[in-house]
């Protein structure tokens, strides 16, 4: 055999394709008998894209042997196009066979399904470092996205400023000067709080377009987390549903202030 | 006297003129006592549209001679965007003058009218033969036009298999092959039906670009017929709203397989 | 000091500033202890647009001395924008300082400000005078919009015929003319009624690029007031919510027949 995976709703690895998009072109799916996963630089080589979907996070899933499938990202969206919102998705590889295929079927009887030829993606694979952050925050993924996007406006780089009292988020521009700030806050749901675990505080820039595209998954899950340190890569991280399932994690290196 | 004809609802037109726009250009409107007719072929002499609006289509409606009235379809979808979603409509022609007049009137004392200049277009009437499909083909119409667009994506020429299984599209391209399949289903509402009458199986391949442009009829009515037949001219048929009040109707010849 | 203005919600200037980006570029905020105002020609010197925010619109309301602030109307847009749909915001200028400080807060923590850079505009005070217009008309904000851009759709030039029995739009262009009369109407919510007074029936013909751009301040105020007058400039008058708090006024002299 291969790979053969379920997933009760075709909509999870449609907003994980549609996150990825902006940023990859050609990415590796690595499957073992723990899930898939992808590692990616974007296409820039700036930016880190890290997606884990455990295998707990299908209904079903068989993998004889680690096996790398390599996609063009834009295809796999044309094809997560076709599923309807309430569709579930049989992904199946045989070994040795240059194409992987997507069969997607709604409860009304349809079912499509496409073969698509598989690439051959040179792996660069990256080892990431396990971060101990001095910053860890958490916020709505609507709020993040939003505040990326407006102070994109202003300018191509954002300061983040993270202390006890809150996270500021700071834009310098032609225009003048903005700033965002967020202070922790409880809310009903868990979603909508503002969360900040301080060790130390650390301040450090980044280039706003990496972060409105990281932004841009926010579909995926109500809240995101991000880590930050001094000199370190900042972590944006959206688990998919609940975290047990995986996630997609992108990594950004600060800019170094002149 | 001439033309005088008051639909209750100008949308049905509003929604025949938006169908036809991205196929025909300048078009005649044959009236006479039966009602309004159209046949014309596409601007790539491809594709053939029909339409007929039966005079039991209107609330109100005389003509005292047969009399063809060139129009461009841009300017009555500029002229049918002037009218409110329950506005009733006159169309108005006085034999010999070289102007038809379109008055919408809304429940809110609202009178909009426009003289709009005829045309004088060569008329290459069609008889379009009574066919006898092998298949007939019942599904919703914005089922048909998801799989036109989905399918698109990936290539320029859509396969048709009807069998009493089911109908199924195929497409192959550059990325891979795909297809959706749909089998015969009821359904509460008689729309979301899918239903087959297959005299004969039946194989036929066409070109997308104009499946995705007679798909574009779907807000005419919720379910679209296909009649399917070896060697013959696929038919797309969207009824307005009942049958009985008529239908627009799309022709397209099958690509021969080289 | 300098000016300290508080507005309740911020989402009222986020709209006077879209409806005026179309017609200015740079403008004057003449603050004085009456409140803000600004007078400005639109970019090509046909159109005037004249605002006025009442002292009595601010929840909080503090001007030392008349001073002029200079902006860019896209940059004013574009720090709006961050505005959430129920924040309030803070308006700060400290006589003699270059820059003027936006504030908004919204009920969730989030605070945003923005530092703006002032410009140096050569203010050219207008004086205009007050008008006894023979035709005052009123009507609803959307339905003036539609009809604008409607039109449009036909030719450049709009005539406005007001009698007693109603106010009468048409346009005249290659695809023929058009025309909607609206009649005097009563209505259950005071934005819907359309209302006439009129001393003297007047025809006058304006260029419809300007009053389509004009019209795209509905969201401001549900009905619009149009004032008419024989060689005179049309007035079109939103008021800020209701009269007290302000309003936003156009100007167009009227084309003269040839």
């Amino acid at each position: 055999m291969g790979l053969e995976a379920q997933l009760q709703q075709a909509v999870l690895l449609k907003k994980v394709a549609d996150a990825m998009k902006d940023l990859c072109k050609d990415v590796n799916f690595d499957c073992s008998e723990k899930g898939l996963s992808v590692q990616s630089m974007d296409s820039s080589h700036v930016a880190l894209v890290s997606l884990l979907l455990r295998e707990s996070a299908f209904a079903e899933f068989k993998c004889d042997r680690p096996v790398s499938l390599g996609m063009n990202i834009d295809s796999l969206v044309k094809i997560l196009k076709m599923t309807g919102p309430s569709d579930s998705l049989k992904i199946r590889h045989q070994s040795d066979s240059d194409v992987v295929n997507f069969q997607c079927e709604g409860s009304d009887d349809r079912i499509a399904d496409f073969d698509l030829k598989l690439m051959q993606i040179e792996s660069e694979h990256m080892e990431i470092p396990e971060q101990h952050y001095k910053v860890v925050a958490k916020m709505p993924s609507s709020e993040f996205q939003k505040i990326c996007r407006d102070l994109k406006e202003f300018g191509e780089t954002l300061q983040m400023s993270a202390s006890k009292e809150g996270l500021k988020f700071t834009v310098q521009g032609d225009l003048g000067s903005g700033n965002v700030v967020l202070k922790p806050r409880e809310a009903d749901k868990p979603e909508d709080k503002v969360a900040l675990t301080v060790h130390e505080p650390v301040t450090a820039t980044f280039a706003l377009r990496y972060l409105v595209n990281f932004s841009k998954a926010a579909p995926l899950c109500g809240s995101v987390e991000l880590g930050l340190g001094p000199d370190a890569p900042l972590l944006v991280k959206y688990d998919l549903d609940s975290s047990d399932k995986g996630h997609l994690q992108f990594y950004l290196a600060p800019k170094i202030d002149e």
